[in-house]
């Protein structure tokens, strides 16, 4: 099943997409609880928001051997678990904006995993079972301001950062799955989604030992390879074997 | 006027502290809009909840001189902005669980700022007007996971790891204000709560040129000084001119 958020008429609501262009709307929402409603409308039009707003919105810094290789850092010898802000999130089809200072934005195709049910203290097998469904991330990073800044806040945090989308799909083969980034429709890079150092499982059962994680809390999963440096105007498509695809406009500030 | 968030009967609202034990029940809350009731409840008979869970909770990591020399960091020359996490938020009164292989809790003192108005691109004059008020925050730190992992994610967000309230005062002189905290009834730390690096207008006006900070969010200040090997049983508590005090108890994971 997917599902959708979205807005019409100045309201928010979740939806189902029960087929290629039609969405049921609900009242509620899939995480605390919903009904359904007779109301059917049309994917077009519908302006899309990103699937889920997290309680806490965790990544993994590096989980793919080339991508670690590919930024000069070495591979970690166990999970540590990082963090993205919500100011930075923005929808399927919105521009991301290259603030006037920047110089070296890279995009980063993750898969992101959303959790269904409150949990703590469980084994790599009972992950599974309390997670919602996945989506597409889009990493966006400086890398400029990486390097030279104590922490990740502008290069990865600020404001547009973090597109995600464009729907959360509930089912999905990481063994099959392969993460695909086109530039201007050029294909750029493409992996396994599945090649991870810390996979889902052991990465989610590690966090909660110290950690609750909540319904709607997600997990970004990482990324390989190396993206070249955008240009204003560039439109970058993350897909995601089974997800469906995110694209974005990257457009810098100030540009006419 | 001060601002709490409470839960009685199972249900959670927000109140104005009226005098030193009344308080005046509202439907919303003070970020989103709220309206006055004419419940009036006493303080001893509510569970204090934290003042506000925020949609984004930022926290300047290195912020007065001697605790930077006491953890063996060098002075920031920039202000760089750090994250905590909302599952490791607990109220006023709650205990701190510290984890069965945690070997070395430290509390840190701060001041808490909580934004009231939607802002980007301000400057340091424009802050004070978008500021909603103040609390206290305890940045709990177990110091050899802060060195030996690769991010602070168990070090300071493990559950119970955030303290914070009791309450919300909305006005505040920090030219005045002192912070002073005390391990079991003995004062063991006292500074300047205004003797920052980088200050609450300077440092927020930053963060703004490539964030939007919204309604909730908050700005955990840094702390000074160094505090000793916390054990289970010790009482900590958080004092700030003004703010009121948040108590809190540091209890071993599994401890009969």
């Amino acid at each position: 099943m997917r599902w959708i958020r979205y807005t019409i008429d100045g309201h928010t609501h979740y939806g189902m997409l029960t087929d290629a262009d039609k969405v049921k709307q609900v009242v509620g929402d899939p995480f605390q609880g919903y009904e359904t409603t007779s109301t059917v409308l049309k994917l077009e039009d519908l302006r899309l928001e990103v699937p889920v707003v997290p309680p806490t919105f965790y990544c993994v810094g590096l989980n793919y051997v080339k991508h670690i290789g590919a930024e000069g850092m070495s591979i970690p010898a166990k999970p540590d678990v990082g963090y993205r802000a919500n100011n930075a999130l923005v929808a399927h089809g919105q521009d991301v904006i290259m603030p006037a200072d920047s110089t070296r934005i890279h995009y980063e195709g993750e898969l992101v995993v959303v959790i269904g049910k409150k949990l703590k203290n469980i084994d790599a097998g009972q992950v599974k079972d309390c997670i919602f469904g996945y989506t597409i991330g889009n990493d966006v990073s400086e890398r400029n301001w990486q390097a030279s800044d104590r922490t990740f806040w502008r290069a990865k945090n600020s404001d547009t950062f973090k597109p995600m989308g464009p729907w959360i799909t509930t089912e999905a083969d990481l063994r099959t799955m392969e993460t695909a980034v086109s530039v201007n429709g050029k294909e750029s890079i493409r992996f396994s989604t599945g090649d991870m150092l810390f996979g889902v499982e052991e990465f989610i059962s590690t966090m909660s030992r110290y950690l609750t994680l909540y319904p709607g809390d997600m997990i970004w999963m990482g990324t390989d390879g190396k993206s070249p440096d955008l240009q204003h105007g560039d439109r970058v498509d993350v897909s995601l074997t089974g997800l469906g695809t995110l694209s974005n406009r990257f457009v810098k500030e100030g540009a006419a």
